[in-house]
């Protein structure tokens, strides 16, 4: 299938030109970026920051304007635009009858676009038959959660499922990467800790329930548990990590319980072999030293959700650290993921 | 007045040197480390790995082995030994007649010995006169708490003292030279998060309830608030911060008189003058992006506590971020200060 | 003395203010900045960056335009502009009778403007005299040079003026606070070398020409050795390190000879006792682990130069490394000294 | 062919188990380490400190001490041991009949060990035939270079075979791998630079000059040209940069002459399509940017050797910074590619 990338110069961007080049299915057709890059070789346009080589023949391909009569040739968008323009850039697309598989936030809390993360809540892509973006259905738009959201709801999928959340307290310590580029500038974070991100602990809570949320009759029913969450930067490279602490409704009878519940998970798309699916979904790690993002980001083609020093708590039931690649599990991997889903189920084709 | 230093050729005894080179009070008249550097020169027993020079009279100083009996002219001592050895070296010190200020956890929880931060608990220090070490009373310890300990009691005393506390969460992000040197591998902490420090946690609860327990009649009355802790070291070098949200006995009326209730806490040192106390001892930050290890941790001669974010919380009741430089105001420095009150208080002349 | 500072609220400017708040003659009195920050507080128009709290009198202070009538109430101004800007403002104040010692490149290869390091070329400062911005020679210029160039210089001078220099190699290691702020972005840098910084590596021949250069009958008679350069930016805070290995037109008969050379270096300004003055120039250290920017860059106030490594050469003559705090020896404060000395020599009054 | 790995705990051991994991032609099977290890599981001996999980079949193997009665099944080894040790037990290994592919500096030097490159230097292999190990030939030893060395004799070779080189002046950027685990302290190297690395410089001369030599007659007649070298530690994680500037005998008549003999370098090994060689051995970036340790170390599976900045130099003829994966292509992964070529040429079967 044919795939266009919008916002492609971008630090996402970019990551999904590198996920994409040699992807067994998708094939990279057409390149979107603003005004400013539009007419120019990719090669000219982008700052390249990823550590492989740009490919030759993205290098060499023309931007164009994020604009649908200029993507005629292609099955459906990647975006990894900027949401200051990612609303109506994705709802233009969706008009014009090409799928926009998402990164950006704006239209992830609309209650008739599925917030996905495959292994989660796969059966949530229903919802895309509420869409009304165009009559005969071709044009809609599927997003993936914001890069804490995920190894969060990766993490809290099989406990939610087994004992219920009632609260959750979470701290995170989230890598430069995840500010895009230029980004964090290093006076502010070498050697240092920022302990707060613009906008990202907001996100937490509804992104959170929403993929744990339950499809009923069409209608999505989202638990209501409070979340208290601090967010913090740390000068890692890749790698959100978060320290979490829940209040379960029913309470496990040991630990031993709950680690059985985490190990047994059963991924739900296990079956469909999708190219970017992680072969084990959740890796539990034993040793209370890790997960560590430099050691563990990348396993599985950094697609694989760490947990670590599960334990109870003394405060509430449970604690235990998630960690997750934030650009490729957290955000461009997500999304390809979310692409492979949606084609095996027939969506796209 | 003349002071030893115990352990003087590690990271703790290097900082006890640093911070004492000026002192108007104290002057270093001995240095005691361990059999292998007993003898030498301290230039050529000590790794010196301070920021500014090493000054050229200890440069000088004979290392003597950690004995009384070597210690004959010293008034007191400092100890920042291994606690693999400052329980039985601590207690001969104390036995023989000299006083200890001890930055090991070996006595900590001693219920005859002082857990002190002056600010918090300074009338503590009478459990001096419970001790048994001499006859005459001359020898005893006092010991300052954890490093993360520290910066918690400060941040907690005033909460505590207007709202009583039921329950904590806490995370911690940890500096490198809390490990002391060489600590930390760089293989393990560049451009990474180790989630976890070994012996840290269980050490939050008893010492933070000691700290905030209420003398009555000779006998401490501690609270029994439950903690949940996960302490992680960050690639940062001086400055532990701590993400804390806290269960409140009695519930604010709002975050306004929280705020009311920190911007006003009466220090109750502050008529004292001692040398290395801070003017500000919380320095309460507005801004979200605040405080940050790297800027602040050195503010006051390292001796200030940064708190900031603080807020309602959606999980219990209250959320801040707290930082205290880990080496200085969490090790050495508390100590001087500790060792500035009990002379101030006549406990030694 | 009341000064002004031009480009207050960028990187150099900050240090400047940080550099000057307790200063024993200069009181700032007048901060100017880009249109989009005049009027405003300081507070609210600078993103202080400094790891000392803004002092209350300069965060209140209102920001006035670069624009010598708005400065009708200083003696003279210290100029933290950016390049693009300096040479039109900087000329303007001059022109206006006002002295401007200024950190900016535009001025420093200019044949009349002295070309500053007060260790190293004082007698320099004759040159201002053949400066024509103003008819009664109360406006003119003098500039410090390249944050590199200032401590090669420095460890330059004595080597220079014993044996004469005919050929350098140099490679830096140059910390990220050199590019300002935001700078170097946090995804280039952490964890990296970035083996080129633009417009670094052409100005180390002409500046540490000029600054060797011998002043003859008002004329400036400057070597002309060549100089191999490969700048390069590592993931330090402050501190510019350089790797010099330089041919000597005299060879000394040892290296023996070379350090007491190094070593007995006369200070020229030594008995003017200027506050910004270090009382040891030159440090050369003899453990071959050392200088390194963390331990050394902040000794005598960040105003020392450290050598090390002085060695024999295989190739060429001599061989050793030299590092300076950049921000204050290498910018700001090494502006200060020039304003000192020119006090003290009667320039300003 | 079966293998065996000497040092199999330590961090070139650690990398060998990575890297040999999939490798078309080795399997492991037997690991070796010290007398402390041994008999020990591997996941039991090692602290596995590599960035992806360690194999199931390697964490359960038991290791065995360094002696070849205890490698009966192997066709050769490996040998990841630390110079303190490497010379007694490769010795034996070779006598004993059974090759030994090291990467230790004990042998380096000796005249009868071929210290190989296999793009550099492929014919040095025959100095094996000059072994006497053994009476039939049967044990022997092939070591490759410090890890500097690799990237400069792979650099120079080129310019080298053009010109002749007289003179190099190099200062080295060395990542903390290079070390070792625990090798460098975090509180040495996080923001710093240390500008020595004890041993290091003095390698750097004799290999490249053995690397570059040519056999005559049995006989290797290396060249002579002196070398000056700074090597420093920087905080990087993988990839030695350093920064050179050569003396050449032959002139080239411009800067693009020295870039058409670099591009256009012949591969000795290209034909032999070894699984470990790199499709492009050096990659001569343009921009002047690159390379960086971070975006390219990895690129090649870690065996590409990256150049950069090639210009005209003001002293002597010629500047560049080469840069490559020091652990990788500067040890183990170099050591695999020895092998591989040994195996081709039929020296192991």
């Amino acid at each position: 299938m044919y795939v266009g990338i919008l916002g492609a110069t971008g630090a996402v961007g970019q990551k999904f030109i590198r996920l994409l080049q040699n992807h067994p299915w998708f094939k990279i057709a057409a390149l979107g970026a603003s005004h400013r890059s539009a007419g120019k070789k990719y090669k000219d346009a982008a700052n390249w920051i990823e550590d492989v080589a740009l490919p030759d023949y993205i290098a060499e391909m023309t931007v164009a304007n994020c604009d649908p009569a200029e993507f005629g040739n292609v099955d459906f968008v990647f975006s990894g635009l900027d949401s200051s323009v990612a609303g109506e850039i994705e709802g233009a697309f969706a008009k014009a009858g090409i799928p926009v598989i998402s990164n950006a936030k704006n239209y992830r809390m609309d209650p008739t676009v599925p917030l996905l993360v495959p292994e989660v809540n796969p059966d949530h892509i229903e919802l895309i038959k509420t869409q009304t973006f165009t009559e005969d259905g071709s044009g809609w738009i599927v997003t993936n959660p914001n890069c804490v959201a995920v190894p969060l709801s990766l993490a809290l999928k099989p406990i939610y499922d087994a004992f219920g959340i009632e609260a959750m307290v979470v701290t995170t310590m989230q890598a430069i990467s995840g500010a895009g580029y230029p980004g964090v500038p290093s006076m502010d974070i070498l050697g240092n800790v920022v302990p707060f991100i613009s906008g990202e602990e907001p996100k937490i809570a509804p992104e959170t329930q929403k993929l744990l949320g339950k499809l009923d009759r069409g209608t999505l029913k989202t638990p209501g548990y409070p979340v208290q969450a601090t967010c913090t930067r740390v000068p890692t490279l890749n790698g959100h990590m978060a320290a979490v602490t829940v209040k379960l409704a029913n309470k496990p009878s040991s630990i031993k319980e709950v680690k059985e519940v985490v190990l047994t998970f059963e991924n739900p798309i296990a079956h469909l072999e999708l190219p970017f699916a992680p072969k084990e979904v959740i890796k539990l790690h034993e040793e209370e030293r890790f997960p560590q993002p430099r050691l563990h980001a990348d396993h599985e083609n950094g697609m694989q959700l760490h947990m670590g020093r599960l334990r109870e708590a003394e405060v509430f039931d449970l604690s235990f650290v998630c960690m997750a690649h934030n650009t490729i599990r957290g955000a461009a991997g997500g999304a390809i993921l979310n692409a492979e889903l949606l084609v095996k189920k027939g969506y796209m084709e």
